[in-house]
């Protein structure tokens, strides 16, 4: 929403010619905190105005090449808003920041000049890719990362060194971020493992800056989303068409440490620094297994698919891969957090014709609706179980049920309350380790079916592509998830909104 | 078997003509009760030897005309051995008895002649079905039936009036039943309703007697299964593509009356006999709803098809249309009496690899093998959960669990021992009351799907006939699972043999 008002704000504003006195160019409207890391960096970011996805005005080309002539000590970051056509949906800002510093092994920091958007001509593509592998690559690189020295304690931006790619390994430039529930969890450490210091962050979006050996699908420039849990394509679940628990990259809360030499890739002054879920991408550069990456089309806006890595795809792919309710019918969510208004959003997508609500917090009702929910119910207003309640609205109970919450009580509930013969309940949520599912077996007798899923049934490489198209070609909305947008400096103030339960989902955007 | 000893002594032994001097012809190697029965009846049963489905030579055609008029008063009966071709699995018998007994109600008991397997031709078989329509019809019949007058006690044959049947009813002649544990449990009725005297029975075959008002689709002659569940066709369950517990005819084991009317059919000297289940078979006539009664293909053997009425389909539609195991996949069957070992045979008609039995009785696993388990586990050698034990000789568990004891540690050992990501566990075995089935939410979250199903998910009209096929095109094999065969005078062998847990199922003959 911010970035569609920022880029609608700029509208001829800007002509091809580029002022060769300025070292910075700042947004108008952008934030505070950008303007000073902007000229700090000694970097000017361009915004071109161009329908995507043809290819820049010659105008701009010059003008480019004249800058990269003039100012050979100039980063220069060019980025189209994508404008095309007067269609304001259409909008979209994409751009790249480069290391903030250069390490002791970083020998010089030279101009890299990358053009996004260029066009869907595969030569252009292969130029553009070109130019965007780092000469960084095989070195360590020194950037800014949030680190959790402690459990509960406010992260720290600091200086960390990033160590090159290994084996079968992909460095990844973060660009946007966004914090999600299971973060708060392991940093709170209350019932898990603590592993600190540790970097988290495992909703991001991003560019691939190298790639260690092996890595035949990646090259830098690659757009790409690391994913907590992996896909290597040579296990049983990976050969499995049923299964998206592969084997060997399977989500891992309790090791920090990557695959390939059970070491870090993060230190600071020497000392490592844990990773989290294999992507620990709250730093500004990233290694992450090339099975956790998922290389994505280039022209989707990375501010706004970020959100895809984690919650919103979970709650998505619950009932479009699983619960699959049927156009018309009839699906309970419980809990309206992201996860369970993305389960909702995926029971309007499939077109259910009842979705309701099912949450302790009545104020979830009315964001609930942009998500296609129809009705609300709050198992506080009754004095009987909610599958009874549930059972009585819809004639003896809904078709789908998707649990998100965790909560022992609602898995129960979510699976009792679906219709017999055909009803199915998928459980989302996480409970705590010593709570125990319990139901009369009749009511499985009776034709209902009880799932699990964990990442929606997706298979992160080979699905999510098709989840940022769905998002391309409008079907899945993903804006009306963001309700907050912080800068990378600003991070632990996505955790004050998680803890306070305030929103859906904060951007962290990487280059403030 | 006993059938197939039985055609294959007779082949080549009848003539064309028929000894005009004989009131009856009793098959040779035929029990000894049959006999009796069968002078008493003044029936002639002919058996002819023909190819099927090749119509009748015209030599027999001529005979059985030339009895039809010179014994009048004479209930003529006609059946091909069906052997074609020398093949001897081709072999079958079919026969139709006509009722004993004259009741006050019942003006004459006209001549019937009834050929069978007369050939595929339609004009044929319209004309075998006119002639198969009882003068009966709407008339009481008295015939014989096994009454349950007191839980436990054993069945008394018994003379009882059947009314005609009522709009939406059908009257059936029972040819061939069998006995299903689910008979047994309520005739002990331990923790059941009491309800007496009874009519049990809910596994059989027979043919169309004569039809209520309203009923489109069946007629008298035509080949029928009755079953304990029925399909309406017009219910939201009827209607869902998912569903086979028809709101209108669901299993109802408390209701012992009708619903048209809510009375019995049955009586004795006025006094109703209650129904069972909406079948009870153990009588020679029976009224049935007509949403719970299966025209089958002529062709099929009656005296082995009986059994899909109720606990092979169950089996067999639970691995089947459930589990849905793929080929190559792996299968533990929990519970290796007629009901595991059906859902043992459709893993072995799907292609599983392994089959892997699960009873607390090591007698099963040899007659396990006939269809097609493989292993066999027997949860007393062990001193860890069978699950585990699974776990371990499958490398993580297996793909497909079916549970047919209604045992709730077994119910939940089913769904443990699937693999996670993709593993099915389907239920079954039916339940005491009290019992509450318990896992980890974990187990359910980590991919694995807990399913239950009634009557296979059968839809018992819709379905039933392809399942009929199956065994006529030799892909489901039916003879090993009828161990026992006793007449419908010795039914009270068929409940000691159920008692004992001696074999699978025992067919009981009608005639006899």
């Amino acid at each position: 929403m911010m970035m569609r008002l920022l880029s609608s704000s700029m509208r001829g504003e800007f002509p091809w010619s580029i002022p060769p006195s300025s070292s910075s160019m700042v947004i108008p409207g952008r934030p505070g905190p950008g303007k000073s890391k902007l000229n700090h960096r000694n970097t000017l970011i361009r915004l071109w105005n161009f329908p995507t996805p043809s290819p820049p005005p010659s105008a701009a080309v010059s003008a480019i090449r004249h800058t990269r002539r003039s100012q050979p000590n100039l980063t220069l970051l060019h980025a189209s808003n994508g404008k095309g056509g007067g269609n304001e949906e259409r909008e979209r800002v994409s751009k790249i920041l480069e290391p903030t510093k250069e390490p002791q092994s970083y020998s010089s920091h030279k101009q890299i000049s990358t053009f996004l958007d260029i066009g869907n001509k595969p030569e252009q593509r292969e130029e553009t890719e070109q130019r965007m592998a780092s000469t960084a690559a095989g070195q360590v690189i020194r950037c800014r990362a949030a680190v959790a020295w402690e459990a509960g304690k406010p992260l720290v931006i600091e200086e960390v060194e990033v160590a090159p790619p290994q084996a079968m390994e992909v460095r990844i430039k973060v660009l946007f971020g966004s914090l999600c529930r299971t973060d708060v969890n392991f940093w709170e450490a209350k019932g898990q493992t603590p592993l600190f210091p540790r970097i988290f962050g495992h909703e991001a979006a991003g560019i691939v800056e190298s790639v260690g050996e092996g890595v035949a699908d990646l090259k830098p420039g690659d757009h790409v989303l690391p994913v907590f849990t992996g896909e290597c394509k040579e296990c049983r679940h990976c050969k499995s068409q049923e299964s998206n628990m592969c084997d060997l990259l399977r989500i891992n809360t309790d090791r920090g440490v990557m695959l390939n030499d059970g070491k870090t890739r993060f230190s600071i002054n020497g000392k490592p620094i844990y990773h989290f879920v294999g992507t620990s991408t709250f730093s500004e550069y990233t290694v992450v297994h090339v099975g956790c990456v998922v290389k994505i089309n280039p022209e989707a806006p990375l501010d706004k698919i970020c959100v895809l890595s984690c919650g919103i795809s979970t709650g998505l792919g619950a009932t479009l891969n699983v619960a699959k309710p049927k156009k018309g019918s009839s699906v309970a969510v419980f809990g309206l957090g992201a996860v369970g208004l993305a389960a909702a959003e995926g029971a309007r997508i499939a077109g259910a014709s009842r979705i309701i609500g099912v949450d302790l917090n009545p104020k979830r009702f009315e964001e609930a609706k942009k998500f296609g929910v129809t009705e609300f119910v709050n198992p506080k207003d009754y004095d009987k179980p909610v599958q009874e309640v549930i059972a009585e609205m819809t004639d003896g109970g809904v078709d789908r049920s998707v649990e998100c919450t965790g909560n022992i009580s609602a898995m129960i509930s979510a699976f009792e309350c679906v219709h017999d013969g055909w009803g199915v309940a998928v459980l989302v949520g996480v409970p705590n380790k010593d709570v125990v599912f319990k139901t009369h077996p009749i009511n499985i007798l009776n034709g209902r079916t009880l799932k699990g899923t964990f990442f929606g049934n997706y298979k992160p490489r080979s699905d999510l592509p098709s989840v940022v198209e769905k998002y391309m070609n409008k079907e899945l909305e993903l804006e009306k998830f963001i309700t907050h947008e912080v800068t990378f400096s600003e991070i632990n103030k996505a955790f004050d909104y998680m803890l306070a339960r305030d929103g859906l989902r904060c951007i962290i955007r990487m280059d403030g």
